[in-house]
C-alpha cells in the first residue's frame, strides 16, 4: 500500500485538517467529532447535514458550503460517524428552523443517525431525515437493507441546500428529498478495488482482464464481474439498468452524472460521459445538465458510475442556484 | 491495460468529443485539428491558445473557457501537437488583438510551436509567445533543454486569461506571462507509474515500496527513487526544493498548488496540502489562495505535485478575477 498519508490511524483527521486550513475563512472545526460546519449558516435557515464513511470525498466533509450541507460529521474511512458525532454536530449548527439529516441507505448509518436523532430530538432539536437510496445494481447488499445510497446524494443534497437558502422549511425539504430521492438512479462499476488505510490490502481485487458491474461503493459485491470490454458496451449496460428502473421516457429532461471512483482520470470519464450523452440522443431524454467528474469516490478505486436524474422545473431551478463546497478549480 | 476506452487510437478523439458534448452552448469544435474553441471570443481581445500532449486534462483541452484559453489543439497523448494543428487553430482565433501562444518547453512543442507561428505570421497575424518552465526538479531533461514546464502552466493561463478579458494588449500579455513564469515553481512525485494507451503498458514502473521524487508528466526521470515514506517527508523535499528556487522568502504572499498526477484521490491531496500549509506558515509566507485537485495529469499517475507561486498585487488580483472551464462541479 502507498498512499500520501503519514499513518493510516491519522488519514481521516489529517485530510479533515488540510480541508479546513485551505478553508478557514468559511468553517469552523470541531476534531473530536470529524465536523467541519459553516461559519455563517442563518438563524432562519434548516441547517443540512450528512456524514457516512469518510473515503467518498468529496462526499461529504468537502460538500460542506453555501446552498450544499451546512456540516458534515463522517466516520473512520468506510465506517458511519459514531451516533455522538451526529448528536454533538446537530446541536452544534439547529437553528430554529430545524435540522435535516441526510442519510445513505447503510445499515449502519441509519443507526448511528437513527439514535443521534433520538437524543437530539430530546433536547427539543427539530429533525427531518431523507434517505438516499439510488443505486439500481442490486436489491439489498451487503451492508443494506433496500438498495445503496451512491453518487445520486449529490442531487439531494443541491436541490435541499438551494431550497433552503431560499426558506423552504423543514417539512417542504422532507419532501423535496424524497421527490428527488424518487427521480434519481445509479449504477458504478469497477475497473480495480482500493485499499483501505487501516486494512493495508485491497478490500477485493479483478484480474487484468476482469471488471464489475453494479459494484458498491466500500466494495460490496456487484451483479457481476465480466471480461474487460469497450467503454461502449459497459455504459449500455449501465444506461439500460439506469434508465430502465423508474423508467425514465422519451422527452424527459434530466441531468447525466459521469462519476468518478477516485483513481479514474478525467480524460476517461469524458468518454464514458460520451457513450452517455449518445444513448440519451438516442432515447430522447434532453440532457439539461451535466456533471462529470469526481462526486462520491471509493477511495483509489478506478471505474464510474452513471447516474441519471429526472428532473421537473422545480428541480432544474434548484440545480441551476449558486452553490460552493471545499471542492473548486479556480 | 483497463482503461474507460473504446480502442487507443480513438481515445483522444472521443474524449474531446466528450468534452464538446457537455459543453456544446460554449464550444466550437473543430475534429480534424483537435480543437475545441470558445463561441464567443471577443473581437478586440487578444485570442489564448495551447495545446501540448494529450493525457495531462484538464491541461489543456479541458481548460478553454473565458478568462483562460481561447483555444486548444492538443497532440496524440504524450505528443505535440502537429504544426498544421497549431497553424489552422491559430487561424479560426485570431483577431486584430493577436494571438498568444502558451507553451510547455519540451522540445518537441516548441517545434510545432514555432513553425505553426512562423505560418499564421506570413498571413500577417499577430503572435506572442510565453514558454513555462516551472519544474525544479532537472535542469534539462529527456524531452526538455532546460526545464520541464508542469502545473505552473494553470497560473500563467489563469493571469493572462484574466487580463486578456480586461483588454492588455499582446506585448503586456507577454510581459505578464514571464513575469508569473519567473514567480512560479513546481516539482512532482509518483507513487505509480501510468499507460499509454497507444502504448498498452506502464511507461516505467515502480515496486510496492518505492516511489520517485521530480518524476516528470510524461514519466521522465526525476530526481532519484527511494523507499516509501510519510508524506510529511515526501512534501518537506518537494517544498525545499521549490521554496529555495526563486528564492521565496518570508513574509511572501503566495497562491499553493497540490496538483494529482490523475489517480490519486481528492483525499490524500488534502493530506499533502496539511503537510505544504504548515511548512509555509513555519516558513513565514502567507497563503492568499489554494488550489488542491487535478491541474496537469499524467494519465491515471497516482502521486501528486507542488506548485507555489509568489503573488504581487497584479497577479493576485488576476487571480480572483472569475473564470471558467469545461472541468466545474457544478
Amino acid at each position: 500500500m502507498k498512499k500520501l498519508m503519514n499513518n493510516a490511524d491519522d488519514f481521516v483527521k489529517e485530510m479533515i485538517e488540510g480541508v479546513y486550513l485551505a478553508n478557514k475563512d468559511k468553517y469552523e472545526y470541531v476534531p473530536e467529532i470529524n465536523t467541519l460546519y459553516r461559519k455563517d449558516i442563518p438563524a432562519n435557515k434548516v441547517a443540512i447535514m450528512q456524514g457516512s464513511g469518510s473515503g467518498h470525498e468529496p462526499a461529504h466533509i468537502m460538500s460542506v458550503g453555501k446552498g450544499m450541507l451546512d456540516a458534515a460529521c463522517p466516520g473512520a474511512v468506510f465506517a458511519a460517524p459514531p451516533m455522538n458525532y451526529v448528536y454533538e454536530c446537530t446541536k452544534k449548527i439547529a437553528t430554529e428552523a430545524g435540522v435535516l439529516h441526510l442519510i445513505n441507505n447503510y445499515q449502519g448509518d441509519k443507526m448511528a443517525w437513527d439514535m443521534g436523532r433520538e437524543m437530539a430530538e430530546m433536547e427539543g432539536i427539530k429533525i427531518g431525515t431523507v434517505i438516499v437510496n439510488d443505486d439500481v445494481s442490486v436489491e439489498d447488499s451487503l451492508y443494506t437493507v433496500g438498495r445503496r445510497g451512491v453518487a445520486g446524494n449529490f442531487f439531494v443534497i443541491k436541490a435541499c441546500g438551494a431550497a433552503a437558502e431560499k426558506g423552504a422549511s423543514l417539512e417542504e425539504l422532507v419532501a423535496l428529498g424524497e421527490k428527488v430521492v424518487s427521480r434519481v438512479r445509479s449504477m458504478g462499476m469497477a475497473l480495480t478495488g482500493c485499499t483501505p488505510p487501516a486494512k493495508g490490502t485491497p478490500i477485493f481485487e479483478l484480474a487484468d482482464d476482469e471488471i464489475e458491474m453494479g459494484i458498491g461503493i466500500h466494495g460490496e459485491p456487484g451483479r457481476r464481474r465480466v471480461k474487460y470490454r469497450p467503454v461502449k458496451e459497459i455504459v449500455k449496460e449501465m444506461f439500460d439498468a439506469v434508465a430502465n428502473d423508474i423508467p425514465f421516457k422519451k422527452g424527459d429532461r434530466v441531468a447525466v452524472m459521469i462519476n468518478g471512483m477516485g483513481g479514474t482520470p478525467i480524460s476517461e470519464l469524458y468518454i464514458a460521459y460520451r457513450e452517455a450523452a449518445l444513448l440519451c440522443e438516442e432515447a430522447g431524454f434532453t440532457i439539461a445538465k451535466n456533471y462529470v467528474g469526481n462526486y462520491c469516490t471509493s477511495l483509489e478505486m478506478a471505474g464510474f458510475s452513471l447516474t441519471i436524474l429526472q428532473l421537473d422545473d422545480e428541480i432544474e431551478e434548484l440545480l441551476n442556484e449558486p452553490a460552493e463546497i471545499a471542492i473548486r478549480v479556480f
